[in-house]
This record gives structure tokens, C-alpha cells and sequence, in this order.
């Protein structure tokens, strides 16, 4: 008999703070954290992760924990983990660790996520100059369906994924990230620090200076929030630091390609069942430098095969002509909001606040995509809405029908009990 | 008995220069430009094509027709159709006309398509920093799938769309275009002209001095390239000017999200069979204006049922980061342009020069995604491959396989006359 | 420059008699009828076909011809082809052809169908006992979708497909098909003759005497009525005779799994696009002789990539317990009509009449599963209606809807003019 | 705040024996069997399930334990759960209860299961004729895949699904259900008996003496085998007595259609969450009775939408001819028969032992259809295998490759202790 289900190696405890774990966690990139764990090539093996905030956005049916949010402190990211072979020889640089997903969930017991913006000078979103507060919405869980009371009528199936899962930057890759990110990011982010947890010793202070925050997506993976990183699916990450040191957070229940709301997931406390291969050798047969160095590479992955099945989208263009009227060269960004506006435009004409689609689209398993990419001046940008998420609300296709069956209005705040789908 | 199949309303003769068809085509839009026919809502109709080219780019296994590539003329639209409804009464600006692409393809005896890239002087591409001379790729369609002598070991079903489908502007709407364009637009671009058929009266300098190019999708549809716009799909388009003035061409065999290469999908000459519908006032009832005006609209569409099924995908990650390593805030453009160069170096390694695959990324059926939009300062874009398409290259996924087994090289610009994919 | 396009190698003149056509049809199986036409090994060709009753069932609202219709005389089948490879040798015994459906579809000019029933007195149907008369239905094509005056609210995408494609029986297979079949067929079908144009000669007598019959599908593929055989699909037929023979006929539009109503898909003229391969000696290398001789061999198949996609079902289950109250054991022909039966009361509830219902469901994309074949005594059979084929017909699922909103009936025979779904 | 999460209704304790469960099981259907415990419509609640031979068939690598299984007491199920509405009042007879399956899965800490053959003479299997001694195959889980040491080369997700799910069938159905099974059950099977903890008084006496067996599916649901009735199916169940008494259990990681080997899933403990409603009335408002009674109904369901996603099909075809040669009359179980002996001689060549692809073929995901049922005198079954289940095994499709890359053998009872694909 061959031994079976997953050990479990990095354990959370959602009655404690992030910071009283028993594996600390961290909220930063940085080659010195050091691993609380080892996985073999091989064996199964299952990570727990708190929710990005770290429990400071509650059940609660208001949008107040939203909008104290400290973005300082979110991403407590589950990890690092050592990855060894079978005869115990650790990753080493240069070599590329496939992750496969396996399996991942929510915690037993914690069934419920929240999707929420923040407010326009505390992080904001890819809309803040549309929707400037913060707003919530609670999102309960049966099974692989999730529905929330401040957004009715609505019930889909997830594509659950880590928003996070990536591997320890070299000091020299660290530094390159610190360098050329200095100009562009944000006050508010930039003045980020590390949690309390890694405060005290010298190294730690070292460590908190100089990592790296997690929110963008870079070459070691990280926060690239791709939604269909799912079930299956298996990712090639290159390898900066001896054992590969692998960290992961940021479970999202599901998410809409973008994540606009920013806060913008299905954000839940969650589990991953993993299983890794070490390619030795691997990140230069298989990645190719995109920049000034080796280091400049990117992860390579490929979709799990039981993604929920939608056959009717509804998609909504936008091109590079801002909101002004301004026109600007093949600017994705700049398309990509315009077919979002539009959607959001479209849905409320069915009964809901503005607030609750852009909720919705943030986290629901709609598809954004780059049409076109050439046919200048105009960037080209879809949003593709699979129909079937909505449960009662008659939202297209194949007739146009007629906007005025379904109320309801949030404005992102307001506590409203009645859940309108549970009796379906 | 009902009466069936479709009504030839636009005809086209592929022996014929664009500017010798019997119902003149038109490659700039404009108000002015008079209907060539008439539909009738729920009649089938059937509407032909000639390529993107107008012939120009021939089926010689040479890259000198794309080199010498005269972009001002490019897009011979069939149309304006008139759209009026049962009872002879035509769409009204501020009504919707969805029309229905029930079916689709190239011109019978027309079985071949093109896919080029433009010298970096003459138009360029999304990577023409990388790729700067025109190079060009021959596909021949067998029923459903296209295989190419330049590129072989691949062999595909084509998710079959017409680059451009739109209705005419109004004299406001086209104002407004002339004026946000004037700016951003390349002088290369600014320079062209209504190609020859329009010559001659006063009308025509007219129009020919006031039009607005065909490159760029907007508010009336146009240039969109969205690749999903097959069969069974519906468009919904906003109506300026009475009749509507419903202009489509530029038929793709297949276009990968972005169309990168610029002249970029498998180019082809076609035919639509369309079916149309006016929405009376639907502009203002399902539509809303993202901008100064009550015109600043985008079409919506739902994407139809036949698309060919692809189960396993690879799938490449870019960040904006561009390629100098210099930082781009949330520029979701930089990062699919760093996700297709990655893509490009992968598959590169499988034995094709990265000419090659350039040309194959953007004409297959690949997806091209706005991951993350959000998380500061990298937004995050994916590019996922069908992995399919390869009917003889082990392009994953599921092993990571060595990159040993295939060889073969193509400048973009060398004949090959073996047509390795024939055989199986 | 490669040749492309198919070479047209077998055509159908549809204002012909099927016995006056230039190329004979032939409607038994027999290994000395002549071959009318060659194909080479990776070239493409295209084959035409008139529809399965040769033109005796019309587009008349009424179901008069099917119910006098000559079953004696239907599948006329087009070819024989024979094969060779590149080289002029043409298949032999014992080897496979690969046969690739490239394309498909109804010939240009001739876009509608039939689905009929036949009277329970010549020929019957799955469900014979229950609705005994002949009845028909005419569907008329808008590119991708059908749609019928008889049985309004339903717009569907079909899976076309040849309902025969096969190859010729040497002598030994031929006796052994008329051994086995002598008993268990019966008598109004063991009368049938060959049609007309075969009379006259010795040879022709000999032939009409010997050969079998093309409704059964066989060792040689024939009439399986696989509605999966689409486009991009590929067939592996065992080679009995030199040149293999290929023969196809008994084009469908749309098919349901079983095709219950007997002349149940919709039946249509049409033509095919084929690519052959042979592979030598592949009959012994790749298939297994499941009776007592080398000959008792099934084909093989792969399904293409470009079916219709749907993605919300109804399903109907069945057990082998008959109508009467009777336990049949294990019987999944029995529980498949129990299937059936349930849908076809179910789906009558919403305003459909039985016979409607029964014509519906032998033509349109559904599927039909043995679900169960070991739990004694019962086997277990479902249906599976895909809900997108109803337009404006509420049914199911996600909801359990009041089967009250839509009423029409249509006994077979009525004349039935308007389209209710032209203005959809 | 809402309520979340789900409620344990039933559990069960691995360590103890069928008999030995705190809340008694039940292998037999009987109206008086009394409810184990309650659930109201709308809540989302959990049920566990020991595996279909209640421990008796166990991890170790011999087919002794199947060889000798006692099927006398198979499919120990968990309930009645008897079915009240929010203001308590229960499910009556001529209801409908709607059973959603929100969530599945194997029971945490037990990832792993088997599939067997029986002896011929201890309940044989649908080829047992060929299959004649017991086998066995274990399968362990690695979240949604499943492998197997004794059918290497092999890793697939499951469509996990109870294999039974069912309501108490009233005396009046008993009484039917046991007169018309009188005479086609065999011996063996009719002779079973309850099992142990349902003995002792004289009311267990009497159930023991007129219960029917859960080994067929029946008008109440019941062992119907239906492998899509996965994550998100909801299946319409009629109530034959007050409270519905839901009962389920025979959980199958996967199945294919038919489960031919007869124990012939994955079969494995695990739970369900559930969300029942009661459709008033439904009963006789959606279904129809199809015999002597308003009894003789058969249920309703509706697929879920995350099953995985499977792009390439071998298909094997099968016609109504036995193996001796003999002819069937449209039997669409011979029909079944002879394609997976097809399937299971092509898929023997690539290495395996025959008996390897009998187990596979019972549990893997293949779809068995039947394709022609009307076509006089042969029905055409046909069975779909996805290639991707292959991991390393080079089976179809798109080139015929040649069957030697592969070796491995298993006769169902060799001990075979390496993994072959845990390395992958």
C-alpha cells in the first residue's frame, strides 16, 4: 500500500492574528525569510493561508473595515517552503519548480469571502475616479457556489485560485525590482513595511528595508492574480534561491480577469493541495532572459481541465478614448476600462446599483481580453459575461429583453439581510 | 413553403481590381458614402469580400508584396447596407441594429489566406522593435483547418470572423473622431486617401478629405479584430444615420487575441451570411455614453455557439516591465507585449525561428487576457496557446518536454514548397 | 504555390431523379458495384448527396410522402470512390483508410430538411407503438441554425454529419451479413430491391440479388448514424476489397443520439470534403476481430473540434421496465424508450404536442448515455436535451418553470406557414 | 450576518463497521425504514457514506477481499433524511423534492479507492463471459486526479458523483418492484438479505422479509449510476412517502457510463452538501406516469457545470452482433457490449493486459452512447474515451501511433507497489 492524501505543512489558525501564527507568516519578497517548512518532489502536500487582509475585513454588513483597510500589512503570505528531491538536494538557482494545484478550497468551517473597494486615497482601484468609497459585499459559500445578500439574483460557480504563489527573489533580483519600481509606485505603497512579526532583530530590520512588497505580479510570480490558476493547473516557476523558498496567499474564491475592485477578488482564508517536480536545470532550457539580465524571465503555466462551463457570454467593447474623450495611442488599460464602464453601464440598467456591478465584475468569472492590439490609434479591449451567473435577473443573450423585471440597489454599505437566493 | 437560404447583396469578382467591382467598395467611413444595397430585418443575406489587401498580397511564397504594402488603401469594406425593417422603414440614428452572423467563410475556389508582418518603415506591428522586416506566411484551408508550408507542424481549426464590421457615422461623430485622432496618429497613417473608385467628383474630394480611415475599431464597431465574432455570434450596433450604413470586410480565417503582427490574422477574402434586427431606440435604452457626447457608445455582442474546443492550454505570463527592464505603471499593453515575446522565445526553442512563431501567435486561436489591472505598479497579462495546434511539435503541457525533436527555420522570406503537414 | 481547395470528384445533379444522375448511386452494399470515382492519399475531395429519400420526401406541409414513402429505395449512396496513394496503389485488404471529414454542409441552393416519422405499417420508428402515423416536419437553414414552422420556439446549431459513410464488403462479409441477418430482419425489409438504374444485366440481377441493405451500420462503418461524425472528425474504416470502395450518403443537418423517429435526423442533400489516408495493413495492427472470423472488426473514430457548445442540460432518465409495468433484464433499448418517453411527456407540457415532441428530440443535438448496464435487473438510460435549443420555450433548467407561458400544437400534418422564430 | 457552511446531518465513523454506525444504515428500500435525521429546504447540509462494501474490499493489493465480497450486503446507504420546509411541514407524496449537489467528495483522510470485478459466479459483470475471475485495481487521489499502481501510465479528474441517490418508494411502489422482479432477477441477487443491524425485532423482520435491493435504479431514483451527477446536477425526485426519506451513498470518485465491471467505479467513502427544496405538487405536475400506474415515474436532473473539460475522443463503435456472429434485433446493450470489447483490444495493444482496460474503461470518464437505435436490424453503441487520461501512454488520437512505446501487465491480483506516474 502506497501512502495517500496530503501532509500538512504550513497550518493556519483563523481564531489567531496574523502575527501570532504559529508559522509566522510575511508580507514581503526578500531571499533572507527564512523557510518554515519543506516539501519532497513528489508528495502531496497542503498549505494553509489566512484571507489578504488578515481578518481585518470581517463578516460585518459594512463597508467601515474596507475603508481603514492597512494595505501595509496585506498579503501574509503562507511559506516560505523548501522544495528537496527525493534524495533531499534542495532547488537550486537556475532551476525551474512545476507546482502543480491539485486541489484548494476554502477552510472548513470559514465558507465566506468579501469582495470590496477601497477608498480613493487608501489604494483606490482601476475605477477609483468612477467609485471613490469604499463599498463591500459578503459572499457565503454552498459548495462551488458562492451568492452574497448585497448582490441578489446572483449565483455562480468559482474558479478558485491563489492570487499569490511565487518563489524568494535573489538579493540581486530584489534589487532590481527596488530600482526600477522607485519612481512609479506610489506614495502610499512604497511606504509600506513589514508586520509586527518581523520587527526586533537586526536581521529583520535589514529585511524589512529592503523587500519587496507583494502586491504587483514580477518575475518570481507573486500577486499576478490569474484567475484561472486553478484545479489542475501547474505552474513553472524559476528558481532565485537554494530550495526555491515558495510562498503563496491571497486565496481568491473567484475572480473576474482584472480584478478592477482591487479588493476585488471573492477574498477568502483558504487551503492548497500541491505537488512539485524540480526541472533542474530548467529556467534557462526553458525561459528566456526579457530583459538587461538572466534574472529578467517570466512563469510559464498551464490551466487545470475543470473549469466551471459557460456557453453564453455577453461582451462589451471598449478602445482607447478615455472617458474625456481623449484619445490615446493603443493603450490597453485605457480600452480594457472603457469595456468594464460599459458592462457596469449596461447591468445596472437591470435593477443594480452601479456599486454592485462593479463588485460583480471584479469577481465573478468574466474575461477580459486584448482584441486588438494594432489598429492604431485604438487599443481594442473585451469584456466577455457569462450569462448563466445571474440566477433570476434576465441579462441577455439572445434576446434583448427588457430592463425593468429586477430591483435592487446597494450602495455598498447598507446592511441588507434577506438573501434573495436562498430559496431558489 | 417559406422561401430559404440567402441573398447575394453584395457580390464581389476576385478577378477584379477593388476599384473594378460592380457595387464599389469603400475604405474610409463616412456619412456620405451611399448605400450599394438594402437588407430587410429577418431575411438571410449574403454579403462577399475581397481581402484585407484587395489582392495586393498574393499567394507567391514571397515577403516583397507585404513589404512594399500600400497601408492607405488597405480594407475594401463591402457596403453601406441599408437596414429597413418589415414594412420598408429604415433604422433611425439612435436605434440598434443586432445583426446575426449565422454563417460564414472564404469565397468558394478562394481556399488560401496570409499572414504578414510589415516592414517597421511601412506600419510595423505590436513588435516591430523586434521584428522589423516584413516576412509573410502562406495558409491553405482544408475545410475547417488551415496549415501553412512556412510554418509547418502546425495545423488548426480557425475561429473564422470578420475583422470589420460597423455602421456609418454621423458628420458629428466623425468630427469628433477627426479631431481626438489628429494628435495620436502616425503621419504614415494620417496620410492616406480613399482609394481610386472614389476619385473624380466633388462629392468625393469631399468625402475623401473629411473620412476616417478603416484601421481603428470605435464607437460604430469597425476595426475591432475580435477573434470570437464567429458564427451564431451577435452584434449589437448603434445606428447614426438613417438606414444605418452597415459596412463589413477584412475576413480572417483565424486571429489570435491582439493580432499582433499587425497584418495579422490568416487575411482572406469571404463571405458573411448575415441576418438583421433594429432595436428601436435601443441606442439610449441598452447603451451609455462613456464621454462627452450621446454618441461615445461601444457596440456589445454575444459570441456564438460553434467555436472549436481546446482543452489544454500554455500559458505566458507578462508583466509591465518592458524589455530596457524599465517600470510601466498598470500598462496592461507593456505587459502583453512582454507575454508574447515570452511565448515567442518558448516556442522558439522547439525548432522554429521566432519569425515563424511571431506570424503563428498572431493568426491561431490563442488568448490573450487582462490578468491583473490593479496591482501596483505591474499590471499583469496572459497569452494561453492552444496547444492543440501543434499536430506534430511537443509543445506541452502536461510534460515538460525537450525542446530536440523538431527543426525548422523560415526567414519570413525563403520559399518552401514542402508542405510538411500534407502527409498527415 | 501549393493546389488548394477540393476537387469535386462525385456530383449530385438535385433536379434529377436519383437513377438519372451522371455518376450512378448505388443503395446496397456489394463488393463488385464499380467505383465512379478515384481518390489520392492527402488530396482533398468533395463529395455531393442527395438526401436520403432521393427527393420522394418534399418540402409540402404534409406528411403525405413520408407516409407512402418507399423504404425499398432510400441511402443512395454517392461512390463508390476508390482509394490509392500517392503512388497509384490502391488499398488493399487488410489495411485502414483514415478518412477525414474537412468539411461539411448542405449544398448551396438546397438549405432546408426533413424530419419524419413513418406509419407504423412501413417502417415504424423507435416509438412506433406510440405514435403510429407518418408526420413531418421541414426545417429550413439559416448557416449554422435550423429552424422549423412545425415546431415553433426552437432555433438550434446542429452537429451535421453523414448518417452513412462506409466501405465495400468483400464477398466473405457480404455472405456472412446475409446469413446473420436472414432471421431478425423483417419481412418488409427483406423484400427490398436495388433501384432502378442497377436493372438490366446479368451482373446487375447477381448483384441486386446479393447485396445488403444500407439501413444497418455494420463491419464496414454504413449507417451508423454517429451524430458526432462532424466536421474535423476522422473515421478508420477496414479495407475488404481493392481500392477500399468508399461510399457515403444519408446527409443530417442535426442528429439526436439514437435517432428515434427513424427518418428522424434532419435529412437534407449535401456535400462533404474528405482527406484519406491509407494505412497499410492497419486492419490486423490496430483492430480486433470480435466474432469468429478476421472480418468481425469495428471502425474506429475521433470526434472533431467544432461542435456546438452547450452548456446547460436537461436530462431524462429511463429503466428497463417497459410501459406495460414489465421487467425486462439489462435491456438498454427498453430504457432508452423509457428515456425518451419521459422527455417527450415532460417537454409536452409546455405547450407541445407528443408528436412534435417525438420529431424534436430524433433530430436535435441531444445525447443519449447508457448511464448503467450492470445493476440487475434494471439498465438505466438517460437523455440529455441541451436547454439552448429552446428559444422562447421556457424549459428548464435552473428554474422549474410553470409550463404554461407557450401553446402550439401541430399533429404531423397541418400546414403551418408562419415562422414564429423569424423575428427573433 | 447569515449562517454558513453546512450542517452534518449523517456521519459515519471509518473505523467501525457497517453495523456499528451511530446512526444506523440501511441497504435495502422500504417505506418503513425510519428517518435517521432531518433537513429544511433552503439549508445546506452534509452527508457521509462508507463505501459501497462497507470496508470489506480494502487497500491491499490482492483481489482475494473482491473475489469473496458479499453482495448480499452492498450499498450500505446513509439516512432516510427526512425533508421539511421552513415552517416544518414535510414533503408529501406526489411532491417533488429538488436535490442539489453543492459539493462532493472523497472523506478527508481516506483519499483513496478501488475498482474491481467480481467472480463470475459471486455477481459477475457486463463482460464477464470474458472477465470470468475477480480483479482489482486501487486508485489513490491527488485532489482531483486519481492513479493507480496496477494501471500505470494512467492519471484522470474525476466526475465524482454518488452512485446512489434516492427517496423511499411507498408500499404500493414496494409491492410493484418486487412483483415484476420476481422472475428476471437471478438467484443470486434475489436471495440477499438485510444487513446485520437491521435484525432482531419482528418490524425488522417484516422490512427484511419486503424490502427491495438498492442494486437496480428504479422510479425513485436509487442506484441509477449516473456518473454526471457531479458538483452543481440537481436531480428532481418524486416522494412516494411523507418526508421524502432521502437516502444516498455508493460514492464514486468516477465512473465510466455503464459501469461495466459492475464494481466497476472508483468506489470510495466520502460526503455529499446538499440543498433540498420541495416542489408542491410537482409530482404531477412535471412528470408522467409511463405504465399501469401513477407511480411509474422516472426523475428529472439538471448537469452541473464544472466537469472536466475533455477536448479529444477515441471512439469505438459497436453494433447489435454478438461475439459468436449471431444477430441481435436492435439490442442496444449487445451493442455496448461489443464496442468497449473494442475499445478494450485497441487500448490492450498499447501495453496493458485486458483486464487493466476493463477496470478503466468501468471508471474512467469515457461516455458510452447509443447512437442508432432504429436502424433494423443493428443498434449502434458507441464509447468516447478521452485520450488526455492517458498521462504517458501514447493512445489517439489525431495519428495512428505504433502500439509498442509501452509495456505493462496486471492480472488483477499481482502485487505492483511502484507508481509510475508519481514521478510525472
Amino acid at each position: 500500500m502506497a501512502p495517500y492524501g496530503s501532509r500538512l505543512v504550513v497550518p493556519v489558525d483563523l481564531k489567531k492574528k496574523p502575527w501570532e501564527q504559529e508559522l509566522p507568516l510575511h508580507n514581503r519578497w526578500h531571499p533572507e525569510i527564512p523557510p518554515v517548512a519543506e516539501a519532497t518532489t513528489g508528495e502531496l502536500f497542503r498549505v494553509e493561508m489566512i484571507d489578504a487582509s488578515g481578518g481585518a475585513i470581517t463578516q460585518n454588513y459594512t463597508a467601515e473595515d474596507a475603508k481603514h483597510a492597512d494595505l501595509s500589512a496585506v498579503h501574509h503570505l503562507s511559506g516560505p517552503i523548501r522544495i528537496v528531491d527525493n534524495e533531499g538536494i534542495p532547488a537550486h538557482p537556475g532551476d525551474l519548480v512545476a507546482v502543480e494545484i491539485c486541489n484548494l478550497g476554502p477552510l472548513p468551517g470559514d465558507e465566506w469571502g468579501y469582495t470590496a473597494t477601497f477608498d480613493r486615497e487608501n489604494g483606490g482601484g482601476f475605477l477609483t475616479d468612477h467609485f471613490p468609497h469604499a463599498t463591500k459585499a459578503i459572499w457565503y459559500f454552498e459548495g462551488i457556489y458562492a451568492y452574497s445578500p448585497q448582490i441578489p439574483g446572483v449565483r455562480f460557480a468559482g474558479i478558485t485560485h491563489p492570487g499569490v504563489i511565487g518563489t524568494a527573489p535573489s538579493m540581486e533580483l530584489l534589487n532590481i525590482w527596488n530600482g526600477r519600481e522607485r519612481d512609479v509606485v506610489e506614495n502610499g505603497i512604497q511606504s509600506l513595511k513589514l508586520c509586527e512579526i518581523e520587527k526586533g532583530t537586526d536581521k529583520w530590520e535589514k529585511i524589512a528595508r529592503e523587500a519587496a512588497r507583494t502586491i504587483p505580479g514580477r518575475e518570481n510570480g507573486g500577486n499576478c492574480d490569474i484567475k484561472n490558476l486553478s484545479r489542475g493547473s501547474k505552474v513553472y516557476l524559476p528558481v532565485f534561491v537554494e530550495g526555491a523558498n515558495l510562498s503563496t496567499g491571497d486565496m481568491h474564491f473567484s475572480q473576474g480577469d482584472g480584478e478592477v475592485s482591487f479588493c476585488g477578488a471573492i477574498e477568502m482564508s483558504g487551503f492548497l493541495e500541491l505537488k512539485c517536480d524540480i526541472i533542474r536545470g530548467g529556467m534557462k532550457e526553458y525561459l528566456t532572459p526579457m530583459g538587461p539580465t538572466p534574472l529578467h524571465v517570466n512563469p510559464i503555466f498551464e490551466i487545470g481541465p475543470v473549469e466551471p462551463r459557460f456557453s453564453e457570454w455577453l461582451v462589451f467593447e471598449g478602445i482607447s478614448v478615455d472617458e474625456s474623450g481623449k484619445q490615446h495611442y493603443l493603450d490597453a488599460s485605457v480600452a480594457y476600462k472603457r469595456a468594464v464602464l460599459n458592462a457596469i453601464d449596461y447591468i445596472s440598467k437591470f435593477g443594480y446599483s452601479k456599486e454592485q456591478v462593479y463588485l460583480l465584475l471584479s469577481c465573478c468569472p468574466c474575461e477580459g481580453r486584448i482584441s486588438g492590439i494594432v489598429d492604431a490609434p485604438n487599443a481594442c479591449a473585451t469584456l466577455a459575461i457569462p450569462t448563466a451567473i445571474f440566477d433570476q435577473v434576465p441579462v441577455g443573450p439572445r434576446l434583448v429583453r427588457k430592463p425593468d423585471v429586477f430591483k435592487c440597489t446597494y450602495d455598498g454599505n447598507l446592511p441588507i439581510t434577506k438573501n434573495p437566493s436562498a430559496s431558489s
